[in-house]
């Protein structure tokens, strides 16, 4: 931690700084400047809330150095975290997983036919959701219990492992006993007692960036599973709120590579709620694969519309088929890049 | 809901939309401009699902006229709700309610200090954390059920009702037994199980703005809680999270009017998480019930830093007492401009 | 400056660092820490340009504490600047200021019985528009030099001081000669060569926020003005851009309380283009007022609308002068309020 | 343009509403709904200004359909520009172009150094820096004319051509003399005066988008070029700003398919000034490629950091010839892509 002091900051003042810094068990250390004194504190092993020193007279701003988290931090623990989803292994040196399915489960056809669809085009693993969040309590909430049934038996009958997204602890048991990883979405990232309990569970856990969250603190939420004792975390970077409203959200690619660099965590990104317009899905999947991902969770529909009218733009069985295909042959390509250049530049 | 069609859509395309909506159950009215050609949707009562029509050849832009939430707007129930919190009456037509004490609850004399200090000062609420989220798990998680009894406590020695914030559906019933009201957190708001066990207590609860929710979510969120049967609902504006950190969040003083305009719910308005600097807290709340905010949420310690060093520059007892002093000055003036100019302007 | 090492930087890569250091002419002090070693950067008087730090191995992170402002800033220059426009004061120590009129100058009548509006309800400033910045090129954009011309007779026939927008150099001659203050637009606050010839003027000048600038920005642009001799600038906040689309802009009322922490020029609030809805704007200009602010900048339309239809909820001539009566009556409560407690509380 | 009328709005509003509509030369139509009255607006070539109708009692919202922009538009103008810079074809059916040089043009030697560095590597136009906008006026602001001519020096020496920034009007016919397009700088992206002159060029530019400028200003920025009969214009992302910090700015690469479908405007990509941070550059640039992008533009300096300390991680001319080598590599890779499965997916 760095105190800045004023500029007209007295002798005084400064010495009752050092004096609050010593009553938390640190050390001040001045450091004079040419404008002004700054005080470092040594001593401390993590965070240091600067409560009694915040609003002490001449203090001007207080800078944190120390993270709030440390078990996800690749300082800390340089090698990569592999995470295992049934028979299916995530992480770096491993080929990208792409989770796919419906968004919401609707039936037991709709699952079964979703997860054929989804599993003969290539996908690793299926997703669908049986609790879902939704802005307001007018609209479809999900099936619940009978929503895991119609997933789980789908994704036996095409031998595929199954995520969902869960949202209160009590239904911690029963998703655990039907699928093979829990997702966390966005609106819970920061639902920390969900984030202990599942923590305890030593299951695979997918965690979605919050809607506005920062890197320090979507690290900082996986922070709270691992110290649980589960290291078992995928993060999702899923597009962050911003100005723009031509796009659902803001797919933050640039976090791809970026968390690699903080955390030994794995990363998937979710193209399908960042852009939330059908044609932006496949080009941004791809744009992720190149960026780095472990993976991607990409939402398809058995296409309803197909009854309405020909000719509907939309990620079908036949679109995530063809983008399947694409991902394949994009990811030779990097294989091959890699080979040829020795390594990617940086 | 109006579909905007591409300016280049053919007949066939717009043939194809109007059956489309014709599925859905609703009627499809062609509007032609100048430039291309809209179609208007009769006949829903409430917001639609576009998912069927948003890809359709020719669809270039759909605008939802429904708003997510009803129950809570005052386009549909124009009297203004009142909250009872014990026996403090909170909204339109009852004088500014101050809710104060500690962030946390850290012992039984430091809650008992707090709540004398902002009773004497003039309070009308305890507040006080036993349940804490923190950004990070390595720092203090409050006092859990010992803080609830030490601040049922504190509330019953100095007679004022109290609240308190939960993070899980588990601690409402301890809960319900030891303060008056409860708190959604911030990062809680779109906890929407959380919100449905609330809505079917009857209890009061004061819900907070999720720090990226748009006004338009924040009172969905509200939707919630009153679709179950639960109308004591404040809503508090405790700062949104932009580009801006020189302060913690961003306090968004335009939206009590605009919330008063949109729904009849009261709201209030929390100046310490919204700043996150101490200096700036009198001001804000002093800015807040000029713009007409019901009441507020506004941090008080017994001042631990007296002990370290003079002076330091705090929302002390003190400090907090000539506060009060002025929120009581300005609203005897606020009455006064009233009836002189016979209702404020606009 | 502080350079923060990587957990496991080398003793090759501090040492390093601090030869990079001492090639830029400064003294690097390392700081160890329980985790990581830090280094200061002493000896330098401004900011510092990390390019070739930035990237060194082991370098984790770069804290700069040097702010790029000194002129305007109040730890260097603590005693308030005082603008003057025409006859009227601007700045600590004297009442509120308030800028009135039109947001374009349409015509002489227009301009006229706008003045005259403003000036019987005890604006001190006349605004108007005569260069216009539009979103898109197809609306109208300002009568231009013919405006000015409107708005000089104007002012001169009420006996108001004049201020105006100001986009490009070559305008900045005529419009010195036809009004008493220059206004730079929020687009155009980091128009770093308008900027510069403005200090070059010694000419009263109004600098808006820009759009999505932080504090630290706005300071910076004023910083152009002062270092080039001008200190005669009023800094105005006008609602930042966040994802709230509810209204315009989000206006930023705690910015008050902490520029004039920070800086020592005046600062006022224009609640017309934050809000961009009529009904918001007296309730924020009182709150603005309270917060406050050394003035503040309202659209006055002379109500074209009212051939239209009746009864109409605008900032009407007859609007404005109910709010100047508000102000009026609060600002004599804030006094009251200052000498009742002995000065506001923080 | 469509009226959302309140719930109880009366018959007598909306009247007024229509009759308001009719001034303005246009046709209303009342959409009656199941809980409210819409009203659409016909008869409109383009925005309407909405201030006579906004605030008519019984208005709920005022939803505007028409776009500020139509000459940039696809809608209006289906076919693909392609801006030609020198020899150098920019747009669909054309190579990824790249441009490569210093931020700052610092010397004769050293522009020329960066020119030969980025020739050989590949680049197809050479950029540099004569005037630079920076934060603060007491940082290098750029060698300016001089800066210019080596520049034109370094461009003719290696036969590249070269893009420069402009920053103020009387820049621009100086700058014509010495490079082949003109860079508009996010900063200036709504400086519509300097647009307007550009456009009266007939001159390539580039247009950079504002910080905080949603993808319709950034559109109708272009508007204000092509208006005055300059249809030579390169949109460019570098990243918006947002709530996140660990980058300099947020890249925002979904921008680019989805400008592709709103404008027939090629659209260039700046991983550099997105991300701030040279280990991230390379692999955004790779991201942006395979996102559609038709080229790049990239930061190059000829690493002074060499003479300090051996092993800095950037983006020095040797970097740039790997990035380059990965670009060719996946451009084949796309097309092979193309060719396999007949058109990428969406």
């Amino acid at each position: 931690m760095l105190i800045v002091m004023h500029h007209s900051a007295t002798e005084e003042q400064v010495r009752c700084v050092a004096q609050a810094v010593a009553a938390l068990g640190l050390t001040a250390q001045p450091i004079p400047g040419g404008q002004r004194i700054a005080i470092g504190v040594l001593g401390n092993r993590g965070y240091v809330d600067d409560a009694t020193i915040r609003d002490l007279p001449g203090v001007m701003e207080i800078i944190h150095v120390s993270k709030p988290y440390k078990l996800v931090s690749r300082d800390f623990h340089p090698a990569p975290t592999v995470v295992r989803v049934g028979s299916v292994n995530l992480g770096d040196g491993f080929p990208p997983v792409v989770m796919a399915g419906p968004c919401s489960i609707e039936s037991q056809e709709q699952i079964l036919e979703a997860a054929r669809q989804v599993k003969e085009a290539g996908a690793h693993i299926l997703r669908g959701g049986a609790f879902k969040p939704r802005t307001g309590p007018h609209t479809f909430q999900g099936l619940g219990a009978q929503g895991l049934e119609f997933l789980h038996v789908a994704a036996r009958e095409v031998g595929l492992p199954a995520v969902t997204e869960v949202m209160r602890i009590e239904q911690l048991e029963m998703a655990c006993r039907h699928v093979d990883m829990l997702q966390i979405g966005a609106r819970n990232m920061q639902n920390f007692d969900l984030l202990k309990e599942i923590g305890r569970l030593r299951f695979p856990v997918l965690l979605k960036r919050g809607l506005s969250a920062t890197v320090e603190e979507f690290l900082s939420a996986a922070e709270y599973i691992v110290a649980e004792g589960n290291d078992q975390v995928v993060l999702c970077e899923r597009g962050i709120r911003t100005f723009e409203t031509a796009t659902r959200n803001t797919l933050d690619l640039s976090v791809i590579p970026l968390v690699q660099s903080l955390s030994h965590l794995p990363i998937i990104v979710d193209p399908s709620h960042a852009t939330g317009r059908r044609f932006l899905v496949p080009v941004m999947a791809r744009a992720a694969l190149v960026a780095g991902a472990n993976g991607l969770m990409v939402e398809v529909h058995p296409a309803p519309e197909k009854a309405l009218c020909d000719g509907a733009q939309s990620l079908t069985g036949e679109g995530f088929c063809r983008l399947m295909h694409e991902l394949r042959f994009l990811q030779e390509c990097l294989a091959g890049m890699a080979s040829s250049v020795a390594g990617p530049s940086a």
